[in-house]
């Protein structure tokens, strides 16, 4: 018997997201996907996974200090929310509201809205703001189970904004659990000032902000809005190309509104995930599955933009990994419920169960350069977990809009116990 | 001074529902049309309301022996959930799963899916089962705010059954804190029994079920499936006939799938609404606009059958009041998430934010004949009211899927306070 830190044993499901440790009957391929284990059990010693496999197996092989009994749970690695926009001051309520009225997009430019109005408001506000802003919509993330979290700047536009945000993420980090993964968005829209001048701000972009803030190790990755209105595509090269160069991930916004052949200029780049994707050619839809390029959806934005949601049957059928996001940020999408976006991934965008997990765990996890660490169970992983009061990983789509996270494990300790909503 | 029990104070935003108790300007007709008053108070005494105005006016005129101060949150009235099927057995989560998976209706009926495994479940399920499942459930609801809520019988399809499911209601409304209004909807499918004799399952809801049911108040309305596959025009006109000669008032679930004429008929009946409405024709809309049938539309159920979402727009411009609910049900709609159903109003149905509102209070409340005591703050109706965590009414809808309710208070007593998920 090996002495270990914590056992989790009898979950009705242990969702490993591994194929090859299903333990299921051939009547259930959709669970043998996700490595569906049933009476699974985890071996955790320190804050990482030793050993996972059937409650018997594990209770015969270790001895625990502590031990949790899952029974009447399915046990799931905590969720990643691969795109998001959570640290911003100021809420765009009334824009909302303008929109839902079917007012244009240019009288509530007159009235004070859009992007604009955020990078006011957040350039406006102190890191301290900030940081005090942001907490209570990662408490209510954690609440619904995300234990990782990519959280983008770009409502700074400055390098001094643009670092202040990001030096948020870095105390947030310290100051809550969900782990949190930086990307530098600069390139999310030309600010105001620069209106005139974009070629000035790119410029800024390349060879201010991306070389300090690497500096400052102060975001993996960096990203750029590639659309009408936004960035063109040899911006977006360029600036991804000099991101590169300093060590940092690419990723694109690409598709939302246009398709300006994002995807495949970031297969090109070797990047991690294109984000959006609403409008898309089949060449870069190929392009990405060549590349091992995430598809990283963002129904939020679809659903209260009144968009047409993402096609995610047509990038699971070409071999594309998907992922799915709340884009949680204040102008297009704002919710911190990441297992919604999954029951949207089902019911309005052609995933079945089975790949709306993948879409926030592994594939996830995958997006945001974190596989090596977490989104799966198995071992050699962190510690993170949630015990969800359903009958099977399927009620977590089924039964949707609530939250059935019973209890959040992270670095093998019981964060958070709570009764589900 | 007078002398009462309760006095509400200091709400961002009190939202009367009562367009003539507005106290906005000019600059904001959406609220105007929700009567909202900002610094808005209650005076309650005993279980009702009994005057609303400003902080300043009510607390002037009296002295109360508990104040709650709201400041920092929108006061609403307890939200009305006014169709659900919340009573039953069984999960359906496999069936979706199939579905999701893009699996016909005959693989999942072959598999044992489908509104009768419901119907087998339910009925195999004691009085006492019953109302322990449905308990959780209900307390999901009131943690989301729903403080009335209607609950159809229609799993039960024999006279024992149904009495089984519509006693569970009577029980429940008496064991927690939901105002519970009973639907009688034995003419919910043709029970499996009776496929080859349809004529002696109509005969038998109308000559047995309904007086029995009447007899024994143990439901205020009747509902008829009015669909292909379910009940033809001339069966739900004869039973709702029926239902109406023993006082219960009509419903009718009509064009979910096709367009039978039933809004026109519950019209001419003078029903109280008509459910789903998915399919349904412009003479059908002015029927229901001429005789104050309300549309109670279900997004959930669109949602989760990956169908098209009604057009909430259509309705309210032709001048028909516009209600929203879950549809709580193990077959189509499984959530007790009803402020998502009014976002997905907004989003998806052409709503605006003040409809979006009418929608889950007053014409909720007037699809359940409940408009004399609910849905609305007004002198002389009940003190059921909700302390929301969002700075403007818009913002209940903007900031979607999640949970804002941080107190409720029915009858004049706080009976759940809470952290918004």
């Amino acid at each position: 018997m090996t002495e270990i830190d914590l056992i989790v044993h009898g979950a009705s499901q242990l969702l490993t997201m591994d194929p090859r440790l299903a333990a299921v009957g051939d009547d259930d391929p959709e669970a043998a996907r996700i490595g569906v284990i049933p009476d699974g059990a985890l071996a955790i010693h320190g804050t990482d996974i030793l050993d996972v496999g059937s409650s018997e197996k594990i209770l015969d092989s270790y001895r625990a200090q502590k031990t949790i009994d899952a029974r009447g749970c399915v046990v799931s690695p905590g969720l990643v929310d691969p795109h998001t926009h959570t640290v911003f001051a100021g809420s765009r309520h009334l824009e909302f509201g303008m929109r839902m009225r079917g007012e244009s997009y240019l009288d509530i430019l007159a009235a004070g809205g859009g992007i604009h109005s955020t990078v006011s408001s957040t350039r406006d506000a102190s890191l301290d703001d900030l940081v005090s802003l942001a907490l209570p919509r990662l408490a209510r993330a954690l609440r619904f189970g995300v234990t990782t979290m990519e959280i983008k700047s770009g409502y700074g536009l400055a390098l001094d904004a643009e670092i202040k945000i990001l030096t948020a993420v870095r105390r947030l980090d310290g100051e809550q659990p969900i782990r949190l993964v930086p990307t530098f968005l600069g390139a999310h829209v030309v600010p105001r000032e620069f209106v005139d001048r974009r070629d000035e701000y790119v410029d800024l972009v390349i060879r201010e902000m991306i070389p300090q803030i690497a500096g400052e190790k102060l975001a993996v990755a960096c990203d750029v809005f590639l659309d009408e209105g936004a960035f063109t595509a040899d911006e977006a090269r360029a600036i991804l190309a000099a991101a590169s160069n300093h060590g940092m991930a690419p990723k694109i916004h690409a598709g939302q509104f246009t398709d300006q052949g994002g995807p495949g200029l970031l297969a090109e780049l070797g990047g991690l995930s294109a984000d959006h994707l609403e409008v898309v050619s089949d060449e870069d839809v190929e392009a990405m599955a060549r590349g091992g390029i995430v598809a990283n959806l963002l129904p939020g934005a679809a659903f209260s933009l009144r968009d047409s949601f993402p096609d995610g049957r047509r990038f699971a059928d070409a071999g594309v990994p998907v992922a799915l996001a709340t884009d949680n940020n204040p102008g297009s999408s704002r919710s911190e419920n990441l297992p919604l976006m999954a029951s949207m991934g089902v019911t309005r965008m052609g995933l079945d169960c089975a790949e709306a997990w993948q879409g926030i765990t592994s594939n996830a996890a995958s997006a945001i350069g974190m596989s090596d660490r977490v989104g799966s169970l198995v071992p050699g992983k962190k510690a993170d977990l949630l015990l969800l009061s359903i009958p099977d990983f399927r009620a977590f789509l089924y039964h949707f809009g609530v939250n059935h996270t019973m209890a959040v494990v992270m670095d093998g300790k019981v964060i958070m116990k709570g009764t589900p909503v």
